[in-house]
């Protein structure tokens, strides 16, 4: 005689971005939530019934419904209204919500934090290369996953469109990328540290504050100012990721997503690769 | 006076799979894309005019109804296709194709191979566990990182609907999941190799063989075979998430997908576990 | 006729910690460093003949003798230091460093910044678990992925010798470790926010101020203060990975090491698990 | 009134290899191994006493003794050893210990199964590249991800020693490596699976029977092989990290080391990479 033990299902890395708009600036809830029922599943093991089966589908859109009316407070008050509405489901006995966030923190500006803006807490890694002939020593300052999202001031509109294409023109979109830049120094540098401490903050006083109309044309104007405003070095190079952030259909549970509710996705992901220079470098 | 240099932009990691529904079973083509585009795209950059920026979604869409029409040979092949697409649009200079393509094999059955079952080459690691007390040795065995697909037998229909369900009900759907599985043994096998490649034989033909109603029915009809045939074994642990292959809808371009072009997902993954024993156990 | 095109040789992966033991405090610097060599090296590859092949291993000893000697500086300057020793190599043509910098925070205490514990930028996760049956509901606050450093006031000796034991009595050793922690509340938090706070910044201070006989001994400790300070929760669990800094043995290249080179490393790690409690909790 | 609860600690990630050389041939065991205990570990928590902490490095140390010494049979018969020396310890009251096996499978070569040569199960992806402009349309195609190793056949010697070497001559190691190959070819081939597992079966001939005084030889003498061999490619880039397998020293534990036991590392590595073509291509 055989017989069931212990079982449980669920739906995993459920990743879930809320972008909070207020008046006095926006807020980003970033949370990645794994969900688990335990209860009467013993039919639809041993007898293919899924009669009791809530499809793990409807637990990712649960989680993405409850959010748009309910995600304001702390993870673990959010966890608890989730676990909440599953055990309200009869033959569920047991829901086990695991919830984790990922902190983004405003990018500061000159007028106080910019409301819109926001880099990932963790993550930037400073880099440096030197790649040395008997000629000639060149030095690249940089720095890698530098994770940074704007939710106002970023468009992607007026691209072709042909029989392949699908995507519908946004006037006002989120943007998300991992930054990986460097920039090439034209000789020692009288002070490293300083030097890459500026420029970064140029390269982050920017992303915040301009108007996106494409990631090619973000790089193009985060890469202008770093050499107009650092004349130690003359040229910048950047890969951005475009870390699609998708917005998601509530229309079908009677809710409307006001620009609040998104999908972070990482593939498939735009690359956009460029390098800007001093003429004549 | 500041200007461009080398650039390019595209899609990374477009993960596509192809069912070929050929009589004599079906073969099953698994790869990762890689697109980029150099050409004349100053006007993006400097003015963020993206009238030539061709959307790296439309590339996404691009290789998939590419893949409906063309993908039944080689990369080399595939590739040359999509390069020769891309460098149809005038503004483009260079296109780059990047392909790595996946195996999988069928899983061989009694009657030759499984026409519409395979597992994805390479991966499975064999494990083991001693948990020894002064009382009692127990040893599990196992495997884990077998990837493994149906595509054909698998359903998942009848499960409640409510509010938040939009999941369509699939009668014939692709069930696709990376196999951890231990068995627990009565006692010190006589041959722990044997034992072990017979067990993992069984979990393998009722994988290929069974109509599934679910991942739990599955479960449960694996750990039941592997429970009757093998008597050295009491209790089978299994844990199997759902790697969702989405058909993609290729109506707007005028194709019909006939269950042969998927993404290949995963995130968010189901993740179903359940322990099967012998009564008494 | 065939023969060599480009080609280049190095080491990769070169983990590097220095920790600067100043009278005001330490300082961590904590490097990846990639050397790649080009020049003469066809008859090694034609002929395997290795006569101007300097060894990878070499490279890495390299980096530690230099690194002992000069690394106090920013990372362009170590670089620039390295890339001009290698390129003193005859056979050497181009010489290429690339570092990556890790970046560690004093860890905050009560007098000002602690001067021998840090915390590495970025990486902590903030976790919730809610586990809900219609009898109770557990909430589990707690985060992941702290990576923490301890540059003084750790020790681990004492322990059996038997056969098989070669490892050293270290009174004053490097501690780091990636902390996963939660913590179990005995109800609903008056804010959830605010404890998550404190009990966490109760964590720090502590991981901060002890004198750490063994990682089980720094789990009491934390654990402890953890419950004595803050009534709201009755159980605490955590899982520390021993992230094993070993010191360079520099007496080989006529250089003492006072404490100051370590070869990070991740494998194999000592993983060490408790769980500490109310009693009757 | 505090307690300690649950607890356990051991050394997590063990890397072991070991050659077995026999007359017939050699065969690899490749072993990921974790250990944990449980016992009367309250002092070492609440005392910061060690006196019955075994230390987690001589947990690590009795993986590789008892490893040269008992390590021929299936890894749930290893795991019992192992669980049943360190269930000796007074102190111990459950021993737990996972193995994890990759396994590895004889090059098969012209008069059979080669004897020191072997490809790790899994992994090897196949890759293409299409790079098309107006004038040309180049087609390179290749593997990624193949590991292999060579357990005898394998040399080091002969390089420039100076104040910071300390690397030993070696004249019998293994060499181990994760190849990326990409060939070129010279148009469009006839057929290119065939050709492409052509190409791959002489890389893999070629790795299996060469005598190689250093990865760069290596490389040389597959690639001209491949060119040799394949009048459809004339140019080959491979870039190979030495995986390197260190001897583990068994002398403290009163044993010899006959080539047969080593830790397998992953950082640092040595990365060679290089390029050979046709001349004039």
């Amino acid at each position: 005689m055989i017989e069931l033990g212990a079982n449980r299902y669920g739906k995993r890395a459920i990743r879930l971005v809320k972008v909070v708009r207020e008046p006095g600036g926006h807020r980003v809830r970033d949370l990645t939530v794994d969900v688990a029922l335990e209860g009467d599943f013993t039919a639809a093991h041993a007898a293919g019934d899924n009669a009791l089966v809530v499809a793990t589908d409807t637990m990712k859109n649960t989680v993405y419904a409850l959010a748009a009316e309910h995600l304001t407070e702390a993870v673990e008050a959010f966890g608890t209204i989730l676990a909440t509405h599953f055990l309200a489901i009869p033959q569920v006995a047991r829901a086990t919500v695991a919830l984790r966030e990922h902190r983004w923190t405003p990018i500061p500006s000159a007028g106080g934090p910019a409301p819109d803006a926001f880099v990932r807490a963790g993550g930037a890694t400073r880099t440096a290369s030197v790649a040395a002939t008997r000629d000639s020593t060149v030095v690249e300052a940089g720095l890698e996953d530098l994770v940074v999202m704007k939710t106002a001031k970023s468009a992607f509109a007026g691209f072709p469109r042909d029989r392949l294409t699908t995507l519908a023109e946004a006037h006002d979109r989120i943007m998300a990328t991992r930054v990986m830049a460097t920039w090439r120094h034209v000789g020692p540098a009288v002070d490293w540290d300083a030097s890459h401490a500026r420029i970064s903050t140029t390269l982050l006083e920017v992303f915040a504050a301009h108007e996106s109309e494409s990631v090619q044309h973000s790089i193009w104007l985060m890469a202008n100012a770093m050499l107009e405003r650092h004349a130690e070095i003359d040229e910048v190079r950047m890969a951005l990721p475009n870390l699609h952030h998708w917005p998601v259909d509530l229309a079908p549970f009677g809710l409307e997503n006001r620009g609040e509710i998104f999908v972070a996705t990482s593939e498939p992901h735009g690359l956009i690769e460029a390098t800007v220079r001093r003429r004549g470098s």
